[in-house]
């Protein structure tokens, strides 16, 4: 079957080996997939990602020196049923699943192992126990975004929301939008969204952040006194002292790049909660002295539970989440080389969307 | 008045201006105060404490080019009360406060100021409104360890002890052994207690400690499977699919010198909540990426509030805490700046206390 590749560094398409389903596994057909940025850092720093990989104890991780098919937000079609499998859903049915599939020697993270191609190729197998049924009505291209909006979803669970007064989002590519997704649609605001590029900005503002913010033209961290946030530790008492003190400010981190974890320390409110949902594959440089001084609390997050991809999917499918103005463009398999360059260069684009069939 | 100055990077013993207490103010004779490592960074990266005071806000921050009575950790002595006050507390009481004194120009950071001598000099002026009364039989020495116990006890209240499965604290320096007081004293366990000095890990089995390690002869990360707690992601994967998962894994970093951030990204279990109560002073590198992976949160912590200090005074009246254990030694005004050389080596001395009138 054809594939769109990871080799040698670079994204190529050729043919792989097809798959077959095995106990517990369904074989299906790739009708969308998105390219995710994490695909990006996996081709790049194919050497950071096994090394964390293994740091972690993930089972089966990925060798990053052999062929690797990408492809982790996908909405597929069922062909087939392997033995020992429920066949709970009829061949046809239209699914969505965590990217994990399991065989005899444990699990594998579907898109990032060397044994079962991801959504870049036309076929897949996965574990039939985790496969959810796109419901009916919700276009394939909607449906393929429930997981790069679970990690948005799963964020904004780990955030003390409670307590939150206000919410800033730094960086508007797919992560950072999919907390904002997350945030209106628990009815969360005030949203303060920042992004260089116009078109995210616009995007973030279609799903539902209360103010914009082009970096460029102004710091993102005036916005806290605009809601009555204190910045200074001296604003914090005079506003305790006073019975003032409104709710904790929240900073969603979505960009990702050294620096920017030390811009926060230096320009967060004290007492900020700050959720780290961007993934920076470079050692960075901190001044702890200054987070100490500020109380910061930096949460890192990774990925989402089964229950928040589930509720991410009736989020997209009930009309909570605007998913539809997160999509870029529809690529076939042999556009997938150049919509990697494309994405790679910073700009307007969010999710690339690639249709092997198409 | 006699005082140890910290001036020119040296802590000097000379005559300072006597104070006397203006509106709302009582002034005191210092019976006892601890020496913190903090007063050691300010001595020793003075432009560092200038500049991060600045950057949080704080009103009236010290001006390291000049001279400076450091001392915020002090027992003291009613001697007599300013204009405006209410004189709740008669000449003679003894009585301890958290380091702040107020005037017309708003707060001042008692031992961080240049207008307000700490107590490292025989006498200060204290907010009256701030002060809390030693209670009867009390020693001195122990009430003058309030305040870094109290560093501790809000440690502690920032963790989620909640759903903590058991907690290892890593250095045993007063920071550290104040985290255990804390922990203890609210009948927190297991407690793992890490320290190169033989000494400081007496000191932590004394506190209550349960497991006392000494990082040379093995990882103190070893201790998270004595106790159940998976420390990768495919063992949490498994407890949690098994319905076995305890707790989560909490940390304390009590060190505070610049790479144990890192090997904290490095050696710690997966989602582990780490409170940062050392303070390192550097620029620090981290590998962020690896802290995503395991999805890790960093509180970074700093001081107290007014309840958590008054809460630490009871602890250690009514026994809860074991105070002496952590007093080293106890020595007069001249033998500070020897004290100072002798802290800042690595060791097994806890706490030495200033008595300015022995």
């Amino acid at each position: 079957m054809r594939a769109a590749i990871a080799r040698d560094k670079r994204i190529v398409c050729d043919e792989v080996p097809d798959v077959a389903p095995d106990e517990g596994q369904v074989l299906v057909r790739t009708l969308a997939c998105g390219i995710c940025g994490s695909d990006l850092h996996a081709l790049h720093h194919a050497d950071v990602v096994g090394r964390l990989y293994r740091a972690v104890g993930v089972e089966n991780a990925l060798d990053p020196a052999k062929d690797v098919v990408f492809g982790h937000e996908f909405c597929a079609e069922i062909l087939d049923h392997g033995p020992g499998t429920a066949k709970r859903l009829k061949p046809g049915t239209r699914v969505v699943s965590v990217p994990r599939v399991f065989d005899r020697t444990g699990g594998h993270t579907v898109g990032y192992s060397n044994r079962f191609p991801g959504g870049y190729a036309e076929r897949m197998v996965l574990t039939e126990a985790l496969l959810l049924e796109v419901p009916n009505g919700l276009p394939t291209h909607l449906a393929a975004l429930t997981e790069p909006l679970a990690v948005g979803e799963h964020a904004v669970a780990m955030a003390d929301l409670e307590g939150a007064g206000a919410a800033l989002v730094v960086g508007c590519g797919p992560v950072g939008l999919a907390v904002i997704a997350a945030l209106k649609a628990r009815g969360f605001g005030p949203v303060v969204a920042a992004d260089f590029a116009p078109g995210r900005r616009r995007t973030a503002e279609r799903l539902g952040a209360d103010v914009v913010i082009d970096p460029a033209a102004q710091s993102p961290h005036r916005a806290w006194e605009q809601f009555g946030l204190p910045r200074t530790r001296g604003q914090r008492y005079k506003a305790m002292a006073e019975g003032t003190l409104r709710g904790r400010p929240v900073i969603f981190e979505c960009v990702g790049v050294p620096g920017v974890l030390q811009n926060l320390i230096a320009e967060a409110p004290v007492a900020a909660q700050i959720l780290v949902v961007g993934v920076c594959m470079e050692t960075d440089r901190i001044e702890p002295a200054l987070a100490v001084a500020k109380e910061l609390d930096f949460r890192f997050c990774y990925a989402y539970s089964p229950e928040e991809f589930e509720r991410t999917l009736r989020n997209i499918a009930e009309g909570r989440i605007d998913a539809a103005s997160l999509v870029s463009r529809r690529v076939g398999l042999s556009e997938v080389p150049a919509a990697f360059e494309a994405l790679a260069k910073p700009g307007d684009e969010v999710k690339v969307l690639v249709e092997p069939t198409r």
